[in-house]
């Protein structure tokens, strides 16, 4: 391509509204434009990165056997009616009708679809194995679009779906999955790792998310020092803290007058906020729920939703609701005499004596609280992991890091296949539910990862295997006849090969098109200047400060040893 | 791959609601699958063919330096609004909200969105010409999806907009893609003719439809039987019919009681239908018009929607509202004297004596009725063409075809560019509005429309360029080792040389087999049975009935063979 007729809208400013580096570098690289909120045009620079990605996907997919099928993104609500999520999702559906008032959806995610199609086309045993997958749009009406293509409202979406006999095979799809999930990954470059998750909305047992460790990620990890347990926040799970049993004291009835909060607590206490049960309130589609742990602990949302069952909105009670389950203002919650409909303890809190709580009367808390003495509840995992917490597997110190999730692989089990009657007849000539999984790798958001881990101060630094071009030839002065003859020369030669080139035909000064070809992070420039009358250009790595002179003769060579190196095919 | 694998649920039965043949072999190849009323998901063997067809476009568009680019196809009604279209659209074009009540809609075309990047990125006529397209899903709430594929509430399409600094560039513009549009469907060896087209609701001056001739198509297409005229029926103009000048009678009133159709006046007048003036009342955006054409003639709307000039709601008046024009019950309805907003009178009715017309009174017509001495009004061509009417340009007959539109370019000019202000700076320091042309291709409906013509009693013949699979192998019985070890061989081979090749390792008989993949079209098939014992096998093309023999040894030089024949590549 001549860079003379490209439309690559590059920008030296950063721009205003991008916050971080892989938002700013798209958009500087001409490789994006916002339409309105959470809403992005890919460029020509932009769909080249996000078409390769998509096709180390369709390799690595095909490789384990996958086929590629495509759903419509406009679905018909009955199918979420029948799966019952139609309700269950919430304002992030985008919903709509069509002339007839008929309802649908533009798919935020496919299960339905899919189970739809395979409850039709599978009867027997003998289909089984089989996994689809497709590379299509999504919608999510996200309530806080931002980071450029990182959180948006549409994007491109490979979303799988794995169809077993039983366990044993979705054991193996899943594994499948996994593997080329590490291949994809690793073939664009992307340091990340597969950590343990809660299977959310979507439900299902198991589930893995590809997390991307970085400063600007939107999800927290938690990693262990000692051994390879990872597990995002919601669902990670730490040791409880060392328990001191001490004799149980007598309850103690203590004025606290404008003391409610857990800072204000410690100093009139003159005790450490651990020795404090918190009790939180929260309103459940309607239900009321108490949640007790320790002062200096976080509730941890997604798992006290997981215990109470299906629920679709979970949020912090209101404060007239707070004060009709305490009788009391709000500050002074607690588990003795409550009126939630549910109470859940956390385990630190059941294996803790004497804690200070809160009387459900207002400007009164209570000294030497007892769980099984005083109060009782649900007791389970209820907290955030914090850092420096020690691992359920080894005991080391647990580290809480930033990361982007890029891909997420669940076992669905028979969620889907048995309230859509997706069921096959076995060998032994019974009906029973086909055992799925599903499978999800956000494509732009890959390309973004990829940026947040491979850029400088000049701009982005493409692996060979998904950069928009491979190599960028720069004649230094265009209005030199011999400087434009050998850069014909050498872009028409590396076309001939195969390799997607770029020619710098446009009459700038050397260094506006050095400073484009680095901001763009194409892997390989060849500069075409003064030497060429001994016949020799430069050739040099972006990744590289080093400048090598070679001969013309030299310019194939050099360019097929980068494609062996880096593994990337020709052509 | 191997069709033990694969999801390719292929049918014997017709299905029942399946009306056109495109539409029944696609059903029963497997390659679609119905989601609900115009919403298809695509099968593995459906989108190995549209993928086929993306590529064959992105490869001839790119060769007349068209770039790619993919747009958001949830589209922010501020820049509809801003073209003035979002209310010109009507039912057809879906809308939604946001969860803060913002308005989008899903876009069936992209004029708008191009016009938005390209205003913001041009500058400069340095910077033109410029043409960009996508390959994208469009969605459309058709009134009366049909026809499968051909048309759909959603499908893929290939949009491309050209941008040019002067009509001249225009010219050229859309010259390429006129040749870039004949290239792409003679390599899907579609037999296709370029016609006249009226520019409806996108606007503009010049368009041609890309018409595959076909019974099943939804288009009327006049092709004239002597020279190269073809234009579709919204468009095409014939010669008035022969005058004959009579001398003008006297205006007489007759009392026709119960005499409302043209043939019951025929039978009341005893003269022939051409020598009566029908009127019908049409209503456009509340106003009301009247429209003139000979007895024996159909108004052609398009044309009377055009004089009038931006129409969106244009309709047969309802019964109160001829009553209120004519003053008169349904079916009197005449010229003289009749009170609405616009009255067109076709030139065939301008240029003819003696008419028998409506009076605009209930059970009376009028005779010896003559334009210019009795009524006036707007005189052009406001008729379809019919059967047998002469070629403006030749004078010889027309004739009417069905006929199924695959592609569509249009001359926009500036009506984009000048109401959203996208300008550039010419040579001479002016801001002048870029000139604008659109193009399109129907993705699937290309795919119909190859079915349409390359089908026989069996199946699908696809071209070798656009097939799903290139080559299948059949053992004929797979439980016989060398059967079984011959296949796996060639399949092998075949897949070492960048074949796209099935192996049909299903424990079927062979007629089964043989029976799927004529269904499914793959052009060769080879087939392993009992010579290969003599280390033969046979070689069928599915568009011939010769079996040929040949050895192991040919089997490579055969297949490449009709890939030179055919002109497709390799790999």
């Amino acid at each position: 391509m001549r860079m003379s007729k490209m439309l690559m809208p590059t920008l030296k400013e950063v721009p205003a509204d991008a916050e971080i580096t892989s938002h700013q570098l798209m958009l500087r690289a001409g490789m994006i434009k916002k339409m309105s909120s959470g809403v992005y045009n890919q460029l020509p620079m932009g769909i080249r990165v996000f078409k390769k990605i998509e096709n180390i996907i369709r390799e690595e997919l095909e490789k384990k056997g996958c086929q590629e099928i495509l759903c419509s993104g406009l679905i018909p609500a009955e199918l979420w009616k029948e799966s019952g999520r139609w309700e269950v999702m919430g304002a992030e559906m985008f919903r709509l009708k069509d002339r007839n008032e008929r309802d649908y959806c533009l798919g935020p995610t496919h299960e339905e679809v899919f189970t739809d199609i395979i409850r039709q086309e599978i009867t027997s045993y003998k289909q089984l194995p089989l996994n689809l997958y497709q590379i299509q749009i999504k919608y999510r009406d996200e309530r806080r679009p931002r980071f450029g293509v990182m959180r948006t409202k549409t994007f491109t979406m490979k979303d799988a779906y794995s169809f077993d006999v039983d366990e044993a095979g979705l054991d193996k799809s899943y594994q499948d999955m996994y593997d080329a999930y590490t291949n994809i990954f690793a073939r664009c470059k992307l340091d990340n790792s597969p950590v343990q998750a809660d299977s959310g909305a979507i439900g299902g047992s198991t589930s893995a998310e590809f997390m991307v460790k970085s400063e600007v990620g939107e999800d927290e990890v938690v990693f262990c020092s000692g051994c390879d347990y990872a597990a995002n926040i919601e669902k990670a799970q730490s040791v409880n803290h060392e328990i001191v049993k001490e004799e149980m004291k007598e309850l103690k009835e203590v004025h606290t007058p404008g003391v409610s909060t857990i800072n204000a607590l410690e100093e009139f206490f003159k005790i450490e906020s651990g020795k404090f049960a918190k009790t939180l309130i929260y309103e459940a589609d309607g239900k009321t729920v108490a949640v007790v742990v320790r002062g200096d602990r976080e509730v941890n949302e997604t798992k006290v939703a997981n215990a109470i069952g299906e629920v679709i909105e979970f949020e912090l009670a209101r404060e007239e609701v707070v004060k009709a389950v305490t009788g009391a203002e709000v500050g002074f919650a607690g588990p003795i005499g409550i009126k939630a409909d549910y109470l859940f303890i956390d385990q630190e809190i059941a294996e803790k004596n004497n804690l200070v709580v809160g009387a459900n009367k207002t400007e009164y808390h209570i000294e030497n609280a007892n769980y099984g003495r005083d109060f009782e509840g649900v007791v389970g995992d209820f907290r955030n992991v914090a850092q420096g917490d020690k691992c359920t597997k080894c005991g080391s110190s647990l580290e809480i890091a930033r990361g982007v999730e890029v891909g997420h692989i669940f076992k669905l089990g028979t969620k889907y296949s048995e309230t859509m009657n997706a069921n096959y007849i076995d060998k032994d000539g019974k009906s029973k539910p086909i055992v799925m999984g599903c499978y999800g790798i956000g494509v732009e958001r890959t390309a973004a990862a990829v940026i947040e881990q491979h850029y400088d101060e000049n701009g982005i630094m493409w692996p060979l295997s998904i950069a928009p071009y491979q190599v960028v030839v720069v004649p230094v002065n265009i209005k030199k006849e011999e400087h434009k003859e050998a850069a014909e020369k050498i872009y028409a030669q590396l076309q001939e090969m195969g390799v997607e080139v770029l020619l710098d035909d446009r009459d700038e000064r050397a260094g506006v098109k050095f400073k484009d070809s680095d901001l763009i992070g194409i892997p390989m420039r060849i500069t075409v200047g003064k030497d060429i009358v001994d016949g020799n250009v430069e050739f040099k790595l972006r990744d590289c400060q080093d400048k090598e002179v070679i001969s013309l003769e030299e310019v194939k060579s050099r360019v097929e040893a980068e494609f062996v190196k880096n593994e990337v095919k020709l052509g």
